[in-house]
């Protein structure tokens, strides 16, 4: 007898068990099933952001031996860790104190945590168009009526974004200020003074979110947080080393307006205890050991490389029918095709069949069909021959469709 | 200018940013402050549920050089960690495939995916009455309407079951059914049978929590997952093995029906990608090592010199005011204290300033007024001079309140 055939008579009053309204929302990722996609043998994939394991530094090892750090440990973090990553993020010219540090099991565990903060049913969230898929799923999850605000090569367009704020009143922002994911984009530091300057009138909450910031491949100007440049409105800064350190061991931050971190401390306390406590130690071994400059400097170059050969590739095969800006960090480009060209799903299951993955841009969007005329190209994972390989192909799938 | 000193003009219209309506019910926790408390240098503390580091195997530090590992992984976990834990689940008697496991960074998450998968606000859940702390706190947080079932010393008392189901028709229900926390209860075999008989009549989805299954001292009888025994309710089963190897590693699972898993799935990849990978590995190293036998035997024959320790301190110093069964596993007793004596907040300030911690039954109970002549004592961090002169303190104070 399976589940499915049960002989058990079901009580008249309740025939069937309910779930949460929320799982009505919780779809099927594009991603997760264009990844799926993409791992089939002989696949040159666009479509992921796995940073390059190769340009990382090696895992310290005497983190795990200590025994110590095999019991439970404190929901807020490692002392060490909280100490190393309130320095770093000093570095980046935040002055935070350890204690407004939490540890986190992976920056989207940051999400999770502002999503339960902020977002009731049908609360409005304003982010950016294009914006993070995730964020958008976990958003969506819990109700948020999301609005995107239309981003420019300096940052969000400040009068639209003003217009948001003061028609749609979010409960909070969402923000990737620093080689954006998926455009690419750095804000200017006047895009950064002016948002600033707006979320402190407005009095709104933001969420910034910096996974990209070590990945500066040509950087022009400062890039100070903008949570540094507000004086009113509340903020959570996320961080995360998944772009420059084992991804697979889940080890990122938040600092929060101390106002906020007391009910993120309990969030985190709710969702899962505390964070690996010997993956904690490893990254604040290598914070504290003096490599940070040279092994990111490393990292950088092994990207620029890789990144130049794709902007090569692309000027070939893409040079006339789209238009892009040359990533200065972060692991991706962004395209817009001219004309009526799109890069739809039926464009990618064209690709698909042809060996190439890459990432339409309507996953990126609140609403889709904002997205038709972009896609998505990831650069950090594939050969100088890959790249002339799968553009070309990619390039005729658009052309002809 | 501080953040509480701006002289930034809020916009008129929206003076003050606004929360979720959760965090409303993101309740300070006892068990935090207790432990906060318990940490004092020179405290006695039987309030936490530490397990005792020094009866873990050692951790294998392969799976953590394998650079492999450092990359990102799959939502649902490393294949190896699995296949490991769907064989481990099946020799408790629970058959599943491993496609039905989910890899779970610590079994508290798989809490938190319940409580997004079943719950709304003023949704009615199902508790043992008294139930894990932490489970009354994220079920809480998603406003959950919470009723709890009365323990005997063979299980939840089943005509009472039945009538919660029929007259509260939960969405879910919450149990722990193997030497439960707090009480150290473990559930009869016609306890299981009947609870599985009626989830399937009501058609009610089960959540069973089992931290302590391995931590089995005396057992007289077949421990068979209530989920075995299901044949219409859906299911999730969350196991850990936080109480047996490294829990500052943060490696645990759920199993789950298979309508469920989807569901469980995409919250995962939304709260937070994925587990730690190397941890999973470690973990799927000990599962498949052919140690499992004897490093149980040797932490059990540990904890139950321990055990045999503080129920002869207890019995000197608790036997004339206070009531309770020698666990026969898990971490804790549980007693009921006599007459009019109780054991409140107030009992454990004196306790504290003394020198003593311990955790007050209120804790455990959705209404803590029930909880008032309960206490709950760990017993696997102290010495026995340790139990014999903090449970001498004890006694007094609760005698003298």
């Amino acid at each position: 007898m399976t589940y499915l055939e049960s002989a058990v008579p079901l009580a008249p009053t309740q025939p069937e068990f309910e779930l949460a309204h929320r799982t009505a929302r919780l779809k099927s990722s594009l991603v997760r099933d264009i990844l799926a996609a993409a791992a089939q043998p002989g696949m040159i994939s666009f479509a992921g952001g796995l940073p390059a394991a190769d340009l990382m530094p090696p895992l310290p090892l005497e983190a795990f031996a200590n025994s110590a750090l095999h019991q439970y440990g404190t929901s807020e973090g490692e002392p060490a860790y909280r100490s190393a990553v309130a320095e770093w993020i000093g570095s980046m010219g935040l002055e935070v104190s350890a204690e407004q540090v939490l540890a986190l099991s992976g920056s989207q565990q940051g999400l999770d945590f502002a999503a339960k903060l902020f977002i009731d049913e049908d609360s409005p969230v304003l982010v950016e168009g294009p914006t993070y898929v995730a964020a958008l799923q976990v958003f969506e999850l819990f109700g948020a009526d999301i609005a995107s605000v239309p981003l420019t090569a300096e940052g969000p367009d400040l009068a639209a974004f003003e217009a948001l704020l003061a028609t749609r009143k979010p409960r909070c922002v969402y923000l990737i200020p620093c080689f954006q994911n998926p455009s690419g984009t750095c804000y200017s530091p006047a895009a950064r003074a002016g948002i600033a300057e707006l979320l402190d009138r407005y009095n709104v909450p933001l969420i910034e979110d910096e996974p990209y910031r070590s990945v500066a491949l040509d950087v022009e100007h400062p890039m100070t947080p903008i949570c540094a440049l507000l004086h009113r409105a509340s903020w959570i800064y996320l961080g995360s080393f998944s772009k420059i350190l084992w991804p697979g061991l889940r080890i990122a931050y938040l600092a929060a307006h101390p106002a906020l971190l007391p009910h993120l401390v309990r969030l985190k306390q709710a969702a899962d205890l505390h964070t690996q406590r010997p993956g904690q130690a490893a990254v604040a071994h290598w914070l504290a050991g003096g490599t940070q400059a040279s092994d990111l400097g490393k990292l950088c170059s092994g990207y620029r490389l890789r990144r130049n050969a794709m902007q090569a590739a692309l000027a070939r095969h893409f040079g006339d029918i789209a238009d892009w800006q040359t990533p200065r960090g972060g692991l991706f480009f962004w395209l817009r095709l001219r004309g009526e060209l799109s890069a739809t799903r039926a464009t990618l299951d064209k690709a698909l069949a042809q060996g190439v993955a890459f990432m339409p841009g309507e996953a990126f969007f609140p609403d889709p069909l904002q997205g038709r005329q972009y896609l998505r190209l990831n650069y950090s994972r594939s050969t100088p021959e890959e790249m002339e390989r799968g553009l070309a192909t990619l390039a005729a799938c658009i052309r002809g469709a």
